[in-house]
């Protein structure tokens, strides 16, 4: 049976230490998270995650959700009660404003909190996730009467909500939607068509769900802009705002998938249902694009916290397994063999996995925190710089977050040996339910090309060139620091050749765009390294500024800290070099062969 | 439904144009294999896979093996006819001596054929591949009774095989073993003990299954020199040789695993069975090695093929789904979007994968070709030399094949999109099928260990010394030639990395042999880089030729390879540098964390 333990000492030891996110309580929310009350509120999520929904991941696995005969869908033993609880204990509610029944607390802490509910129970974790994100979208775009309707019961979990967007022949191109709105009398729409893949599209567990959905109203332009956001509760609600009329939508079907078991994915059918248009008309998927940095944060978050709960099993089995002797010599002589966390090979890939979770964590924090000056400060150039490096960053979480932490629930398998094969060990499941994380929310490649194609170049680069300044800075104020060193001269290195690639795709990509294509993902993957080494930059000096100030007690963590980042620097960031031959290589050689030939 | 298409084309060129295995017509059984019968033999191959073994595959994963009340198993529907059809049409007998019952043909022959079996049906191809290696153990081992019982039925397919080695507690360290063997007055042992993971340990297609056991026959000394070698049949043959008396081994249960579903990975408890030594007592497990570079290239064949299928159904994928637009102009503006295979970074993707199956294609063969040498040579010193690279290369074959052949599975999922993530195209079967090969017969770690520790250093290091010797003649004498650049300067590059990383293992592996261990994998990877980048430079070379002096109609082939090769080696090849930067890194920062920090 797996086990879990929340990273606490480490969530606390980056939002405190490290970004010191006290020294924002100015913004509407922070004051109240201290580092004490910080401490007790992921000291309960933890708790909650480790206890309840860790228990049932194995079982939502096996059990999966059943569709029944009836069209409504049945969820593994043991959800309905865990989100339940979930659900009193105010998780849905913490970092939405007030006015809606929210806590109006951080996202920066809400991010901390999704990584433990999702490395308990990532099937789990999706049913929350889609009401947030549903509710963020009702937030930002409904009107006041549609918010007071919908949202205080999605953040109570009496309700939940859905996302529906993609359909059989399209999910990335939703120009080509198909679904289509034909207005009524009463201001409402009737909704036709067929969505696929909704998550939690269907299930027992809240009374009533909140689908959001883009279709194009009758007559509407083709492509992009003529799709527009519409609310199609399940149930309808009465004049007192209560779940009423059934409304004409139901799940046909559920996918047969890889994983993600206990999570519902719903083939959603509409046939006339009863909708009701979110903001301006033709403008439904730019609404939709708002929510998207906050929804893949949160789709990069699975990845880490996949690769995070496989690392500490597989850490777990290192340290109990016996078999073979150290090479260096006998290390337990008293038993039949060693631990196979003596080996080599075996330290290298726990300590590869540990080195991106904990640089992973940190730049999750991070970028969380500058969605949080985005929509909370007062000063507009603070808004809008960390607008800027929230959209920037936001591709290379998605992207880099969930390819490397697949990769590295793999390799927490791989320790296993054939042990982690079979289903005994449940590390297989990790593997399973990581590998959607680079899929949904917009494929992987999707993400590199919105890196490449839309957040550079956007306004003249002014995010790039803010986020190289900021590391640059950092590089530049520590470089002379002796103990800094192993830190920062491969963190300036790995910037450089990020610099000399953006430098090559701003001069080859006007003159061909397909060399920007060729680039896109390894360009983001040297992105995602300059980042993690800069967060790890950041974690080393705040872990030796501590050392030299009395660490009261954390030494060990601190000093353990100073080695994972020390292997970051020297194994993992000097890929970066590889990254830039291969961007510079250009689109030539892979756009020659003609199609039919492949 | 996913398909397949066995690469025929492809292995023609490399038998024949690339390695030109006719000039060893002076090799037993290879005077058969002239290019007209090998196209006839790889033909016949191709079509049952494409058309038997290949519609089985998606039945085999959902249906599984069920274990019956009576300790029996039942195989997927469909699988027994094909089996029989298999073995009627003597695909098991093809590479072994004619004296029991073989064809004596080439064993680069059958590499061939198991790829396109595997390809088609990986769970299915481990039946009669397991039956080959428990033959070729009793050939190499048994004494001429024993051969002369067991292995022409087995060829025939009439009985089947299994090679019976880990246990709970031990399965890379194999000194643990517990299981027993008792002499009996008759010169028979009775055998005590379990086995586990047992592919293909009990089923319902063979009318007797002749176990391979390792044992500790009581009072043996501890650790690997304490293991002898049992041949223990399921049914005891009787005084005509014909299955007799049940004997007291059974299966247990089945495990539940992440893939192979359609193979029968088995529980196998041995209670006083009867079992008769083969070879010499105590060195059993000397002789299960003797097997293990052939069972190793089987395994790392299996990666190729997973890694070819999920190829071509992406290729497939990409040419026919339609979304968004080029990025350089619109393609087909008669259709609602291009076809993906536009996008430049699916065809990355694709690139990618077509790159490395065409160099492990060649490699294998290369490799197998060696293995028929050293086997078939009536001159010791080729003997010799082919033995020598055949076992140096074999852990490079079955780590870095089933490393990236899982690597391209996932990749090719990628191209599907959400599709690849249900069960309805087929291709996340791939990836969970694919991901064993990382595991079994010896897990990849301990490939790279086998090479690092073992073949490296092996008679002075005379393997390696050739290896590097026979590839810098080959850049040496196409260093001038303008065609060859393009491919000669990178392989020289990354041939030096190869060589400079060798020669830091000697300096620093001696003194610390932990160095060594934390090098290893990626020493194992670095190694697989320059052996494809060198078949490259030989496919490059041989296209060039044939191009020049006339191509017969393959001139599409023969530039499609050069393209190929060139994107190898603008985009993989340089990898070698990352490689050699971790090994010079050496242990110290990834064994200075104790254990109980993980």
């Amino acid at each position: 049976m797996p086990t879990y333990r929340a990273p606490l000492e480490d969530s606390l030891f980056i939002l405190n230490d490290v970004l010191n996110i006290e020294r924002h309580n100015n913004l509407p929310g922070f004051a109240d998270a201290t580092p004490d009350m910080i401490e007790a509120i992921l000291g309960e999520a933890g708790k909650m995650s480790e206890e309840v929904l860790q228990p049932l991941n194995e079982i939502g696995d096996k059990e999966g959700c059943i569709w029944n005969d009836d069209h409504t869908v049945t969820t593994p033993k043991g959800f309905k009660a865990a989100y339940d609880l979930y659900s009193e204990s105010g998780w849905g509610a913490l970092p939405f404003p007030e006015e809606y029944g929210g806590q109006g607390l951080p996202a920066t802490l809400n991010a901390a909190i999704q990584e433990y509910v999702s490395s308990a129970n990532m099937a789990f974790g999706m049913y929350p996730g889609l009401t947030a994100g549903a509710a963020a979208a009702l937030v930002e775009h409904a009107t006041e009467e549609q918010k007071q309707m919908y949202v205080p019961k999605m953040l109570s979990g009496e309700w939940s909500g859905t996302m529906n967007l993609t359909e059989p022949h399209c999910g990335t191109d939703l120009g080509m939607m198909r679904t289509k709105a034909v207005p009524q009398d009463d201001g409402s729409y009737k909704i036709t068509g067929q969505k696929i893949w909704i998550s939690a599209g269907e299930h027992d567990m809240s009374s009533n769900i909140i689908h959001l959905v883009l279709a194009r109203i009758e007559g509407a332009p083709e492509g992009v802009d003529g799709i527009s956001l519409f609310v199609a509760p399940k149930f309808i609600l009465d004049a007192e705002g209560n779940p009423g009329e059934r409304n004409a939508l139901s799940c046909g079907s559920l996918e047969h998938k890889m994983g993600i078991n206990g999570n519902a994915t719903c083939v959603m059918n509409y046939e006339g249902a009863t909708g009701y248009l979110v903001g301006t008309e033709h403008r439904g998927l730019k609404a939709m694009f708002v929510m998207m940095n906050e929804a893949r944060l949160g789709v990069g978050v699975q990845g880490l916290a996949q690769s995070e709960v496989a690392y500490q099993n597989a850490a777990d089995w290192a340290r109990d397994r016996i078999q073979g002797r150290s090479i260096s010599g006998t290390k337990f002589p008293d038993q039949k063999a060693d631990p196979i966390i003596v080996h080599p090979d075996i330290r290298r890939v726990l300590m590869t996995i540990r080195s991106f979770n904990e640089a992973a964590r940190a730049l999750v924090y991070w970028t969380a925190l500058k969605g949080d000056l985005s929509h909370r400060s007062d000063d507009d150039a603070v808004r809008e710089a960390a607008d800027d490096l929230m959209g920037l960053l936001t591709p290379v979480i998605k992207g880099v977050i969930t390819d490397k932490g697949f990769d590295n629930t793999v390799m927490a398998q791989q320790v296993f040996g054939g042990t982690g094969y079979t289903k005994d060990q449940g590390v297989e499941q990790f593997v399973r339910d990581a590998r959607i994380a680079m899929i949904y929310e917009g494929a992987n490649g999707i993400q590199a090309l919105d890196l490449v194609g839309r957040k550079l170049p956007s306004k003249g680069g002014r995010a790039v060139q803010a986020y190289f300044k900021e590391v640059g800075k950092f590089c530049s104020e520590h470089k002379d620091d002796e103990q800094m060193k192993p830190y920062i001269e491969p963190l300036s290195k790995a910037l450089t050749d990020l610099q000399s690639a953006t430098m090559w795709l701003v001069q080859n990509g006007m003159a061909n765009p397909d060399n920007a294509g060729a680039a896109s993902t390894d360009y983001m993957h040297l992105f995602g390294l300059v980042a993690f080494g800069h967060m790890w930059a950041m974690m080393a000096h705040t872990a030796q500024a501590k050392l030299s100030n009395g660490a009261n007690g954390s030494e060990k963590f601190l000093e353990n800290k100073l080695l994972t980042g020390k292997f970051f620097m020297e194994r993992i960031l000097p890929e970066s070099a590889a990254h830039l031959i291969r961007i510079q290589t250009g689109a030539e050689t892979m756009m020659a062969m003609d199609a039919e030939s492949f």
